[in-house]
């Protein structure tokens, strides 16, 4: 028996109630959503046209989970120093001032290189790959990286999970195949949504999905 | 200055020391040498016969770690319902008493199957798969699994570990994509040799190699 409260207070009462359950699990429970990355390529405008054709434009298939990033129209194929292919990788927007092919090694291995486990951008020690367009080709010297683990957070999600900027942290995916990653990048920035980004080596060891949520663990 | 002593005696008391410091460490640096099991098929001897032709001899190539396990001379193209093929997947042997095809979660999502995570053996929940041999194909029903992660030992390293059969543990590999393996089945034989048995996804997530020692942490 319901006395003296409205249908809509009634309501009100149960989304407040659902509202505090979940911010408070947030905080108790301090889960992560993953994002597995699949080899991909970042290109800069030049290289972008010398594959593409010159005033082609780079399109946007889909966004991506972070603001402002995503997944383009086009795809290339990479070619390595066994000269075997991995056809369709796809070029991740938007346009960047350098080119870049992060791969995991189960496609390092197959493609013939040995390239290191650094954090994007840094490519002095990459190594070189050949990228094929419908409008021609390139070897880049020093593209092919394998991508260190790394988690985007806003500064709100770091002071909650009281880690810094450039500091690093440990992970856990549960299940049959229950696995801890270490070393995993704190990249804070007040634009991007929490997320963890793995690579599929990373993600199918613990036989993890896209929904998969990870659980932070603490600093290394 | 080196008085009352030769160069012999010298050499032999060097020896000894390094040889008590690696005898030390063995007990108190518990790390086990890795194996990376790449996919591989077990076959009983009805199911060779069919894909390689009758009174066809079933030959070894080089023997594996294990005693008496080997790699056969023999391999073939395995096919998934997306009708995508892996070449060239070799035989392990001796015949079993059952089919069986050991798939990484990156092999299965390029064959479109969906395998459990089970031990070697285990083929209540294996899903289907067509093997292709130069006699003749076959699809079976109920083959390929994701084996779980297992360490083999004896009874005599059980003890130093202090472990039981049928128990699992957590192990590691560290370096730049440091990783910890929960869920490691453990399996004692005496005819065996200290060994751990992780699949491509486990070892490339953790850029490991062959070569590697995995540290053993503890009891799960």
């Amino acid at each position: 028996m319901i006395n003296n409260i409205t249908e809509q207070e009634i309501v009100n009462l149960v989304i407040e109630e659902v509202k505090e359950h979940f911010s408070s699990s947030q905080l108790d429970y301090p889960f992560i959503p993953l994002g597995v990355s699949n080899r991909h390529i970042h290109l800069t405008k030049k290289t972008f046209e010398k594959l593409f054709g010159e005033g082609i434009e780079f399109e946007e298939m889909r966004p991506l989970y972070q603001p402002g990033e995503f997944a383009s129209k086009h795809i290339l194929a990479v070619v390595g120093p066994k000269l075997r292919s991995i056809p369709a990788v796809r070029i991740l927007g938007p346009l960047r001032k350098y080119d870049q092919v992060e791969v995991s090694l189960t496609d390092a291995i197959f493609l013939g290189i040995n390239p290191p486990v650094v954090n994007s951008g840094n490519l002095e020690r990459a190594v070189s790959l050949t990228l094929v367009g419908p409008n021609g080709s390139v070897l880049l010297k020093k593209c092919a990286i394998i991508a260190s683990r790394h988690i985007h957070m806003t500064n709100k999600d770091a002071q909650r999970f009281d880690i810094k900027e450039g500091e690093y942290c440990k992970v856990r995916i549960g299940g049959e195949k229950g696995t801890i990653f270490e070393n995993v990048l704190i990249r804070i920035n007040d634009s991007w949504k929490l997320q963890i980004h793995l690579d599929t080596d990373d993600a199918n060891a613990a036989y993890a999905q896209n929904e998969t949520f990870v659980e932070f663990i603490g600093k290394m």
